[in-house]
């Protein structure tokens, strides 16, 4: 769009001085799956409100996490760059999924630059509502990273804990814990009750009703996690859904992101916000089907490098500049959102280190489409990439045999031989290639000597060898964990009397099954 | 919609006296699966004109074929009545898929009352377009059975034969062959390439305009078979797609509903035609990823009673009448459009047998939902029955171990213990029940202890019960198979010298091997 059009971003609006804009981003980052929206086929359809957004905005049916984990993901997109990069990897062993658990001694380095601290430069208000996920030490917390403001907490709702052998998760407002899950935050594990999605909307809500009255550019980051297990719903969502507790958590954020478009229409600056919503991994199937969602007609889910696992619901929304009802076929990812949301600002990314995102902007206003490698990783591993419509395996792997004998399975019910394996297989010299249009599922690698084979393993061969060439991976962060870090005294539990003595510390080797 | 509103149904228009209407159904039976569909989540999302029709009318995600075969659905389609009354199914296995292949003696019986012989009471016009399948011999003919046109085949498009072993298929305008697939109706099996459905286009549009300009209400049966093995599509499709050559038939069928629709526009009679798009049987999975579809998030495809063989597309379109953009989660089945139809002709159902369609109209019209048993017949064994969410499966079986093992699989990729069993599993005492709207993919069978399972036999026992009572089986038509009875001189053949003579009478059981 160029100077002339001037428009809000991923969560972003023009810098002063241009034509006035706001936005914000209800980007439900909580592994909903692909196939969780009634816009992308879920059976029961009960998402009226996002297959609405879908009407009035774009549909990106080809949108990927940056990761089958959430942490990971949620690093990619504020810092628009890999997690190999960024350091939310870990190196304790080949090919795991780590993240910041409640004994994680990393999180985000402070030399990254994060959206936020850069659209400061443009004068924009941030806010954080609901899961961070980057770092729960005092150095990592949101407010030191560019966000103006925040609500919720630094890790995933488990628990409860019993205080000793580990405290409950903080929730913050802001610099301060003002409660914790379980306590003054209540999660009613046996009956899916709590209201934490309300609160984390009229959070939003407030937000931008006072930028608006300020006539202040905004960036909201909408993270709510409700569909995360244990997944919870309030009270007039309970037992609603024909897809039982989850459904009902998924309708409770459908009509949420639907009260925060309308506020936008009732504030008169829809024309000037743009929204996004997206996911950060695939849909958990370890627990499904009570706790776990959809990934549609794709393979596997969260933890795995399989579409399942890494393409996410994804919705374009900015009336009157995204065109209505269309679908874009553009590869993208949440790395995008960042490179989109500072375009939107007038701001160039940083020019001092790589950015993974692309501007999304032409292929939004335009229609364009750009070609680019999607990269698959796991941990410290280059599993997949994708290029047009080929995908290549380089590593399969799903998880242990140990762990699945268990019961442990992140693809009940699919089993596609040489493929979903349960032991690390290399096939970087040789990949197993699938067209991902003919054969979304994964389940029909070409044959070796096909001439489609030859022709797809020609372009992605040096698209992989150029990214591998000039990567310089990021100190990894995920490696050290330690009982000592956990929320036993965060800032703001004296005024509570919530603080808890830590004990001694024991930095070890964090923990990676898979 | 009783009196007043007088609509036309699935193809169908007022009797005479009754305020004017017209009525056609571009009812594509032709194995598509239910996630082939944009609408449905298809993620290339190629079908623009069926998914504006589903945004103009009402979908129907709970809406199932007859069988998971093409043969018995079209026979329950026309007959109101599931393919074990009205002798669509065989007796020389337990289990075994049927239909109609060149040797079939069998057909659909005379005492069978088909919707276009029904709807002559109402002063209808009717015209099959595309493949009958209801049986070949002369006694079956359509034209016999109601239908005033045809231009279209018996069987598949199934070849090329040498004439000698086996002719190729006929096909017909009306009572006489006009040629046959491979010779007069070139099908190139190397490009794929056949003008098929654009000739089935045309006889479409010239039989609306007539009935139109003869001010006549109509039926029309357009049965078109682009998606089925060997898939082909006309040259302006062909390569177009993003799924291969697969897609390339669905993109010319949408494109050719999309023109359909719009001569229902043009000529003014949109809002007094009612149309119906759906599918025979699920995606056929042995012919993917190169010539078959996609079932979405479903078990298995084509041949099996799980959710992926028998649940189907479905769209009903009538402007002014049908709500635009609504879902219904009324459970339907083909045989309803025999029902739906009388009733939109202002004509009761035959008394004097059973009848298993339900009128669609109370859901379509006015939104009401009405509890009913889905049943989920192989051949002669019910196999499953779905009653409100629940599914309960009394036998299970996809194909044999023997089949298996030379690569026949039903489900590719797909394998849930205990339930895609490769041999004939029987559980009518404790029935393998699912819960369809938490997990429509039929892998997690609920516990048998469960109270919910309990409450869920507790209805679907007894409605079984009263099914069984009252059951009383068609004589089997699909059991006797005799080289003397295929295609070799059809009637019409003298005039274009392409009689051949055909060997001498060998009735035998036919082979069902699944």
């Amino acid at each position: 769009m160029g100077h002339g059009g001037c428009g809000p971003g991923f969560s972003v609006t023009c810098p002063p001085g241009r034509k006035e804009a706001r936005s914000t981003s209800p980007c439900s980052l909580l592994q909903m799956g692909w196939g969780d929206l009634g816009v992308y086929g879920e059976p029961s359809r009960e998402t009226p409100n996002l297959d609405r957004m879908a009407a009035e905005g774009m549909l990106f049916p080809n949108f990927y996490s940056a990761n089958p984990l959430c942490s990971p993901s949620r690093a990619a997109l504020l810092t628009g760059r890999l997690p190999i990069r960024n350091g939310f990897y870990t190196t304790n062993g080949r090919a795991r999924n780590a993240y910041t658990p409640q004994a994680m001694v990393g999180g985000i380095p402070d030399q990254e630059l994060l959206l936020p601290e850069l659209l400061k430069g443009a004068g924009y208000a941030s806010k954080i509502v609901g899961k961070w996920h980057l770092g729960h030490r005092p150095r990592f917390h949101p407010l030191r990273h560019g966000f103006d403001e925040w609500f919720g907490s630094p890790n995933c709702h488990f628990g409860p804990y019993d205080g000793r052998a580990q405290p409950n998760i903080p929730v913050y407002r802001d610099w301060e814990m003002v409660g914790r899950y379980y306590e003054e935050f209540p999660i009613n594990l046996k009956t899916g009750e709590a209201n934490l999605t309300q609160v984390y909307l009229q959070e939003a809500l407030d937000f931008i009703k006072r930028q608006q009255a300020d006539k202040r550019p905004f960036f909201l980051y909408w993270a709510v996690d409700a569909t995360h297990a244990p997944v919870y719903a309030s009270r007039p969502f309970l037992g609603t859904s024909q897809r039982g507790r989850y459904g009902d958590a998924v309708r409770e954020i459908d009509d949420s992101v639907g009260k925060i478009l309308q506020l936008l229409r009732d504030l008169r600056i829809a024309e000037a916000t743009f929204v996004f919503f997206t996911s950060d991994n695939g849909a958990a199937l370890i627990s499904a089907p009570q706790q776990g969602g959809s990934n549609g007609p794709f393979l596997c889910g969260k933890q795995t490098t399989f579409e399942g696992g890494m393409r996410e619901p994804a919705i374009a929304w900015w009336p009157g500049r995204v065109p209505a009802g269309q679908v874009s076929h553009q590869q993208g990812t949440l790395m995008d959102l960042f490179t989109t949301s500072l375009s939107l600002a007038g701001l160039a990314p940083p020019s001092d280190r790589v950015i993974d995102g692309l501007d999304l902007l032409p292929a939004m206003l335009r229609g364009r489409l750009t070609d680019r490698p999607i990269f698959y990783y796991r941990g410290n591993t280059l599993m997949a990439v994708t290029l047009g419509q080929h995908k290549a395996h380089f590593w399969t792997w799903t998880n242990s045999w140990e762990e699945f004998r268990q019961g442990v399975d992140f693809c009940p019910g699919q089993n596609v031989s040489g493929v979903t394996t349960h032991t690390q297989e290399e096939h970087t010299r040789l990949p197993l290639i699938f067209h991902l249009g003919r054969d979304p599922g994964e389940r029909f690698p070409l044959s070796f000597a096909s001439t489609e084979y030859l022709a797809a393993l020609g372009a992605i061969a040096p698209a992989v060898q150029q990214h591998q060439k000039t990567l310089v991976p990021g100190q990894p962060q995920l490696n050290v964990c330690d009982q000592a870090v956990m929320n036993w005294a965060p800032p703001g539990c004296k005024k509570l009397g919530k603080c808890l003595t830590p004990p001694e510390s024991t930095p070890e080797k964090c923990s990676w099954p898979h």
